[in-house]
């Protein structure tokens, strides 16, 4: 066991200084997007400025409609309409959200106090029985600062994207007038700010948190880190409620505005006269941005949680190793420092000249940000880790810098590639799709199915293979690392993934404005292009959601003191039947709650075309107010029993059937979840991108398919419906599943041992 | 510890008694089916005589076209047709499934006689070390010899099953001329037929294997039901074959048939000028009839094993306590007589008088064996079973006669009601389903796929319930006899479960012999009351699946001699994740394939419409043969990559990663097929119903949605297109893959637990 090379000052002043540098880079993106002008006056003159940003004249688009100053006034109306709709739609569902928060902040000072009977007596400490710890109380209570403090970190998460995507969208709209490239620029820079925001506020606040948490805690590491793990608790169960309703409000509008505008209307997405259409944009904001900015900080937060308190129990906590103790702490700074460097790629060392330069730009990004990336983990594995550990309950084990680097690009190279040939309609999967709806719907369905259930196996594998190497060079804790490290450049994941969202609602608002249709397929073309990239980042919440869940669940059964999860007792198997029905529970809440609230935005919809006179000619305007009213009303109601049936299960099964059956439980509902999150969102995209690959008619195939409302053409819209609450509702939700009940067991695992398995202490 | 009631000789007695009683009365009801004639001369001969069956004048339908002899004639020519092109698919099947099993008859004897290295000489017993056991060489051998004695009954009883379908067939037809009650009888004894052959067969051919095994073994028990495993690995896997070989062949018939016929050119099921008529109708005696015999009987020969390994490692083994020991065969024999009971109860004790007491009736054939088997279960259990017994490795058990009866009931109220309430349109479930049909196919496959996910809560809280029950009672043994208390009225079942296809069969008849439009409405009728009880027993299919692989998997740790299978060692978790994989990977390639010949099925019929003048009006016969070539070709062809995923991963999972690994594949495989297998059968059959229920137009709901031809009517026919495949290919086969690996895992566990996980000795 030796020491470290980075002395503990610097870890203390490393961390906070790069986390200020993600954030003072957050804001200079933000003023370069806030010079685009949505005023009619200041307009024309802030286009000669923009200049500089290094566009001139040889960009291949000619400006269209640079002067329209009555489009301007017309975009910033539609903005303003949709930025209050994602406003109030998210305020009434933090209120919502408020209660059960503070309801359940109460429950985990009450749960975890009554461990030692609410006694203010320091106990002997778990793993080293001689030393005096702090009181269970004490848990009790930091525990629930920390769970409170996640969750704030994690609704402003969600809240600040929206806001930066409500004020990006129509300036890329109107910078899409100049051209492409600049359309791309202030769509990605706000991706970046979002992306940046939130890697540094994580890190930020939990580095914080912990720093107080110590002037308490003092020696105490095991129970300090015990309580920190509230924070990715609190951070989790937001992004669920964040994820669930905002899947449920975004593809509720969706489905319902296309399966009448598109379907029975014959009028193209976005047009003003869909009822739908403002409530389906706002819908991109609160859950593509704000529900995907949550889920990723929960991710976030969960992954440094997990490693942190098993590194707590390691050597590192035993002999109060400060900066190897902060090891996922130094790896997310570096994270953020490298997402800079890659940024500047993307919007100031190269330019975007044409359409089919954005593809590769972004994938660019990917893969800059792994380069950097792994020497970045060389060096701080190289000077943060002292050359070996032992970890509680798993015995000694040597530091592997190739652990991290290799899980890393196993991940990469499996997981983004397989994501991308299934989901790509560059390659035969979805060219096959595309082909089975010349026999109609049914066969696109079976096709399309059978697609996700095929593009299970090679992640999968991967999957196992990262465990497998991971676990054998560093226990659990090559887990929660390897987990970590398919997380640290989350401030690039995250402005590609924001980018994709804004640049659709930027053709929204082109479409709804009435710009001339280049814009549109300026828009488009930026969509299409992040659609890839979007499906690799969410392979990868799936990948890494599978690797943290086991990192908490390793770290609950050691804080629960169980020996082994033995499948062949009944008490562990009957949780693992159990726990591998959850993620079909829920998904079908989901999915049913979507089509439910589809059904009533559809006759909502029909109703308007039948009622108002002179509504499909364009000379009225619909009433947009009610059709923003039944998506949000629908997902507030329908994302309270999704979310009750994740965060109550660990509670019942912990206190009715004890540590055991819950271990099967969560055994059973990763290895289950992680399935039907990466078919459901595989087959989404992939009849997404058949329904584009007959739309674009870009090959002689995809042109004996075509054209738009052809009877293949049709079959592939039914495909692509069906698709939307697979892949943007159920699918990313089930990460969360898998992850939020791990961490919930470890925060009450404590409890549980103490005084769980109610039922069978009565029989 | 007690001795028992029966003795041994009367055991000895007892059971082949039944046996041969049970075959004898399927050859009653075989000649009373035969009494229907198909020769044109002898036929109105004939219907005097069969008025002594109990039916007279007093049947609500009139006889309908009794003496059209050129009726008849054309039945027989149909009914040949029908028969050929099922007896040449499963010759040809049965060509490629024998090299199959004569390699595989090779790897058993090679794999297992290289556990000691082909020594003859004797060995110390596994589980009591100072008695002497036969050598492994005698394992290999005569497991082998079971291997091959299982594999020949499962495939005899497919191939008597399906002859009996395609004779009863057109008999049915003929009989429903004069009313629904005679065509009732007809079709419900064939399935009779069928069901007491393969039942009482495969309990005297598994009887006589035992006792000439004996003459070897003499008071090793323990070696001699090692050996018998391989009658279970026989049988399974020539059901998986005939499962998915026929599976595919009348789906891709089916789906082929529906689509051009029913969607593109608008006529009717089963017209006569559809060119894949004839395969279809083929199909159904293939896939639905010898497939889902060849599945039962591997499933009771499965089951009968697990039970039977694992008391020979109880006190029952180690004392030799026959009548103990043979508590299994037992249950089974009590079995056969109280099905035959139950059988007189629709065929003589009461009569058919209305269409409406036809799903009545058979609803009463399973309440009433249920009550008469609770009783028989109960007097078995006194007089065949001990006091109290122990089992190797599961410590001292009380008896529990409660259990039995108690997990069978709790499968037969939970599961069933489940079941139909999820699939029956008499409930609110289907009906939603239904209703979404309002806003096009999309929200129809959502409603769908949401409906199936939902109904797999109930049934997995049921099984995991029988689960903790039996196993509380009883360890291992207890969950084997659960399962075999499940299956013990398989005789009923399985008459129930053929009954359903050979009606269909007869309307296809009727419909191809331009019988009057009467008949036709009667064997739907007869099909329609026969489809909930089927969905029932596919229910019972897969609950009593996952405890029979439950015990065959705790039956193999004990066998390979592992003591704990923990979830949160490597290994096994990998394998876990891993096993919960497989059934995606195995449903994507049998949905696949149903997608593939359907598409080239299609193809071929639109090609005979368009190129055969005169086809559409009738005037010219279709090219049936092409039709019937490309389903038999596809099959065949597809069949072989999913069988060879499930029969090789556990060989090379156990040879290369070893038995850990292979635990947490069986488990993983276990509690995730489960989910899939429900979820899709429910999932096809609510559409199917949902269509039924548009079709029938039987309430005010249902009419406002029809008929026939109406938008949400096409959105129906969608639905239970893409419903086809996953109920009755995928769904059918996920419980085949389950079981089967986990007896194969059973069977080659001395090889693993020598021989197995190279990778990781090399490494």
């Amino acid at each position: 066991m030796g020491a470290t090379l980075l002395p503990e000052l610097a870890t203390e002043v490393v961390i906070p200084v790069c986390a200020v540098i993600g954030i003072a880079f957050s804001l200079v993106q933000w003023i370069l997007v806030s010079r685009v002008s949505l005023t009619t006056e200041r307009n024309a003159a802030s286009s000669a400025p923009n200049n500089k940003n290094g566009f001139n004249d040889y960009l291949i688009e000619e400006e269209e409609g640079v002067n329209d100053h009555n489009v301007v006034a017309k975009c910033a109306d539609i903005q303003n309409a949709i930025s209050e709709g994602a406003t109030s739609f998210l305020f009434t569902e933090y209120q919502y959200v408020g209660v059960f928060m503070v309801a359940f902040a109460i429950l985990i000072f009450l749960f975890l106090g009554s461990v030692e009977g609410f006694s203010t007596k320091s106990r002997a400490c778990t793993y080293d029985a001689q030393k005096l710890c702090k009181p269970a109380l004490a848990t009790a209570i930091f525990s629930t600062v920390s769970f409170v403090l996640g969750a704030i970190t994690s609704v402003l998460s969600g809240y600040l994207g929206m806001k930066i995507a409500t004020y990006a969208n129509a300036r890329t709209t109107l910078e899409a007038r100049k051209g492409v490239g600049k359309a791309f620029i202030v769509a990605f820079r706000s991706g970046a700010v979002m992306g940046f925001l939130l890697a540094a506020n994580g890190l930020l606040v939990l580095y914080i948190t912990i720093n107080l948490f110590k002037i308490y805690y003092g020696d105490d590491w095991e129970g300090l880190f015990e309580a920190i793990t509230g924070y990715g608790l609190g951070g989790s169960s937001m992004a669920l409620f964040g994820r669930v309703g905002g899947g449920i409000y975004t593809k509720a509008a969706d489905v319902g505005a296309d399966l009448v505008g598109k379907v029975e209307r014959n009028i193209p997405e976005d047009d003003p006269r869909n009822p739908a259409v403002i409530a389906d944009n706002v819908g991109d904001n609160v859950g593509d941005i704000a529900g995907m900015g949550s889920d990723l900080f929960g991710s976030y937060a969960e992954s440094s949680c997990a490693a942190l308190v098993v590194a707590s129990i390691s050597s590192f906590g035993i002999n109060h190793d400060f900066t190897a103790m902060s090891y996922p702490l130094l790896i997310s700074s570096m994270g953020i420092v490298v997402c800079l460097i890659t940024t500047l790629f993307a919007t100031d060392f190269f330019e975007i000249k044409a359409v089919k330069e954005i593809e590769p730009a972004l994938k660019k990004q990917l893969i800059i940000s792994t380069i950097l990336m792994t020497v970045g983990i060389a060096i701080i594995s190289w000077i943060a880790l002292p050359s070996s550990f032992t970890i509680f309950n798993f015995g000694s084990q040597k530091v592997a810098v190739v652990l991290v680097c290799g899980c890393w690009s196993v991940g990469w190279t499996c997981y983004g590639f397989v994501t991308e040939y299934y989901t790509s309609n560059a390659y035969s999967p979805v060219q096959d799709v595309a082909d089975s709806c010349r026999t109609g719907a049914a066969t696109n369905v079976i096709f399309g199915l059978a697609l996700g259930y095929k593009s299970v196996i090679i992640p999968i594998f991967a999957i196992a293979l990262s465990i497998f190497v991971s676990f054998s060079f560093a226990a659990m804790y090559g887990i929660a690392v390897a987990a970590l490290g398919m997380l640290s450049t989350i401030a690039t994941g995250l402005a590609i993934d924001a980018y994709g969202p804004i640049s659709d609602n930027a053709g929204g608002i082109a479409e709804m404005a009435g710009m001339s249709h280049r814009i549109r397929e300026r828009t488009d073309a930026l969509d299409a292009a992040g659609n890839t990239t979007a499906a690799i980042g969410k392979g990868f919440a799936i990948g890494s959601a599978a690797l943290v869940s086991l990192a908490l669940f390793g770290a609950f059964v050691s804080r629960a003191a169980i020996s082994t999860v033995d499948v062949l007792t009944p008490k562990v198997f009957i949780g693992l039947i159990v726990g591998a029905m959850l993620p079909y529970w829920f998904s079908a809440m989901t999915m049913k709650s979507v089509g439910s609230a589809a059904l009533k935005m559809v006759e909502e919809v029909r109703r308007q075309f039948n009622t108002i006179p002179g509504l499909m000619e364009g000379l009225v305007k619909p009433d947009y107010a009610t059709c923003v009213k039944i998506s949000t009303d629908a997902s507030i109601k329908e994302m309270i029993p999704p979310g009750a049936l994740v965060m109550l299960t660990p509670l019942i099964v912990g206190t009715f059937f004890g540590v055991e059956t819950l271990s099967g439980v969560l055994a059973g509902s990763l290895v289950s979840g992680v399935q039907i999150a990466i078919s459901a969102s595989n087959t989404g995209g992939a009849w997404d991108n058949a329904k584009k690959y007959i739309e674009a008619g870009a090959s002689e195939h995809a042109i004996t398919l075509g054209p738009k409302g052809s009877d293949p053409h049709k079959a592939a819209v039914i495909g692509d419906t069906i698709g939307d609450p697979l892949k943007d509702t159920s699918g990313p939700s089930l990460n969360i599943l898998i992850k939020l009940m791990a961490v919930e067991s470890l925060v009450f695992a404590p409890f549980f041992a103490t005084h769980g398995g109610l039922l069978f202490k009565i029989f």
